[in-house]
């Protein structure tokens, strides 16, 4: 199976897709190869439609609540800009207080009352769990957009959609992992994801800090070659795309173990001399040091558009969710 | 007088209706019965536009000021998505600092500077008079959602409205309200309005937290037929609404009294097997176990609806108040 | 050289105009004489756009960031009041958390993560200098909305505009400042851009709270008239435009000094007295006293007016800076 070409046009006559119309957007284990190939097609498409003139009336008197539990300006920005730009609107919910007696309304009533106003939403909860809960209670879609130690698949399909229009395809690429990969959501979700895909991925970390067992056995079954190192040199030549993502002081009991880890996972310009002519550096970002700032220039630097893509595969995936029958 | 039958229709030119173009919305008692049928005809349109397909463009280029001194998401979101299903948008301001010296400006000055950039007001305000005086203040027009001890007339209207289209009429009706009568301004505000219809009113409550006289006195005077008592049981199978509002642990000095009363006005399955098969259950929201959970899949369980409607009242008096002359 | 006449009409083809297109505006002194009457001959547009029905579709599918590092809520509502009227749409970000460790992006990435999202960045940050280093980062249009001791520029051009429309011209009139000149950044900005015009300036003050030589000398090497006093009586009888500013307690190490100047300084029924019959009292707003309410109602106090001229200043600026080639 293949990626489809880069001018690979899907009519939007597609947008009433049942896989996707009326549906909530949970968790990564929800898409297909195929699914994600449809997300990438509406995605590019709606690249297009910001680079033309800013926007579209495509979801024109719609309005998205998004929800947030707990503040996530990068997230929540993404969906408000999505959203108006395909010519609808937002209600903002910030700081919910839920712990409250006084307010302590329940997630499901607070998740009824907005759907009854609006036409989807967005939801970001600390608790792992919670978009699911929103979903069994409301009767229109629910996005998660980041449940505690649960899932945020739109930031792994927006990963994904980078690595594709970066790269041109998925497959045959060697995607290495660096960082945090015990505690980061970001790299379980977008390892589990490029397992419906033909590549190798390379983890590194300190030893504290490894991908958890449970997701490499679960790529693995998908017949994904994997390897796992502290040596980012080891690997760096091979790399087609190097995900970086923060390693947390919190994490370490041992300060002094910390400082060694820390520096020598900086991504800086004698990183870059090392990879790849062509391949890319991506990051969820925010990033406090781990990678510098005078990388931002090199071309491989990928992190901005990846914010970027991300505006677009939100744009589809409201297209998708609210598109008209 | 009777009420509009259902497929009622009022055409858009009466938006410009002078009883509404311009003016205030400060107060319940400014409602006439004949204007609360006006309302309920073009929130009922509003419904329509909804459900077909989302928006209009009734309000295009104008912009609402979400003026809150106090938080309350669920009338503010109300407000938001009305504005914004008309075309039109919104400036949401939420914690005005007022007390602090240095941001010390008055009511007065914040509205006559928010009226410079919008169409219209929206105040949530603690003080009880505060709409008034921005109103004193302002040219153009101050909706009231909430003032304190006040009025928060959108919520009476959207309370009559539920019951007007879930029940095909007020008239007629057996309107029992539980809980809290003594505190909640909402069923204060709801039994004056109630008073412009032919109903009977059940006020059931604990003894401390009866109904106050000076409300049961203006509505006997509108020759309406009231009961107070403290035994829902007694009322409840000639109830045509069942109105429920939560009951403070706050009010109460002794606990062990509102451990008992709390009890025995929570409304659930047993409660209604008793109630008569036609008839609604509502509740300003949010409720914390003063329904049960096992309530919500009944049909006559209006409470979410009610946010609903809510929705196409707040739409009607933004249609009614900035309509085009 | 003279202002245009009131009537003069800039056709919106010109909005492409090179001057300001896809430029940021960042300090005063990017501003010519020429590039002013530009501005204020949009504004004026800008304030039929909205007489005549509210809003207009100019930059429909355009999305706004509001970057605000510390709150203002005066600025913030009228830029998105502005946007707004535009028919694009806002990204609202407040209370950035950019001091913490966890949080601790820099404004760069913030500022790149922002217009990956969105067409333009209005910053407000308490840092002098953080709107340069924004615009450094971005490759969008940066507007500064206030950089701590730094500038705010749509502010002061609000204040010309005001004074153009208000009294049909800048050339030939006498504008006093009265209060705090010492740390307003308001009054130093309006004198800068007045030096720009043929007027003479008073500036009344406490001796404390005097305007900064630098200022003095800048508007003076211009060629402008100046003179400084602590008694606006001296000069309220030629004064075409007061100026009003507040004085604040914390500049005052001497309590008792504060509260013999605080009086002597306020603008209340009796200076409008001995004010000429056509002239016009502004302020920043808010106002905490230093004008007396009973002033108003007069028809010489402009400053609700002000706030006005500034919606329209703020969509102006926005147009030219948005404004298709």
């Amino acid at each position: 199976m293949t990626t489809p070409p880069a001018d690979a046009h899907l009519p939007f006559a597609d947008k009433s897709d049942p896989r996707f119309f009326g549906k909530d957007i949970l968790s990564i284990s929800q898409f297909s190869r195929n699914d994600l190939e449809t997300v990438f097609a509406v995605a590019r498409e709606m690249s297009q439609i910001v680079e033309h003139g800013g926007g579209s009336e495509l979801l024109k008197g719609r309005v998205l609540t998004n929800l947030f539990y707990e503040p996530s300006t990068r997230t929540s920005s993404s969906f408000v800009a999505a959203i108006e730009r395909l010519g609808g609107s937002v209600i903002q919910i910030n700081n919910v207080t839920y712990s409250s007696v006084s307010k302590g309304e329940s997630l499901g009533d607070t998740v009824r009352t907005m759907e009854s106003y609006t036409d989807a939403i967005v939801l970001r909860h600390p608790e792992m769990g919670s978009a699911a809960e929103a979903a069994i209670a409301a009767t229109k879609p629910i996005i998660n957009a980041g449940d505690g130690a649960g899932e945020h698949p739109t930031q792994a399909l927006l990963d994904a959609y980078t690595i594709y229009e970066e790269m041109g395809a998925i497959d045959g690429l060697t995607v290495t992992m660096l960082g945090d990969l015990k505690y980061g959501r970001t790299v379980h979700s977008l390892a589990r994801l490029l397992a419906l895909f033909n590549v190798k991925i390379n983890y590194v970390s300190p030893a504290i800090l490894r991908m958890p067992l449970e997701f490499v056995s679960e790529v693995e079954s998908a017949g994904i070659e994997q390897v796992v190192t502290s040596d980012l040199k080891a690997v760096l030549e091979d790399t087609d795309v190097l995900y970086v993502t923060r390693i947390q002081k919190e994490r370490f009991d041992d300060q002094v173990e910390y400082e060694m880890v820390k520096d020598s996972y900086v991504v800086d310009a004698d990183t870059m001399r090392c990879a790849k002519e062509r391949m890319i550096v991506m990051h969820p970002l925010p990033r406090i040091g781990e990678i510098a700032t005078e990388v931002d220039q090199d071309p491989r630097a990928a992190y901005f558009r990846q914010m970027e893509y991300g505006l677009y595969v939100r744009m589809a995936l409201l297209a998708l969710v609210l598109g008209k029958a």
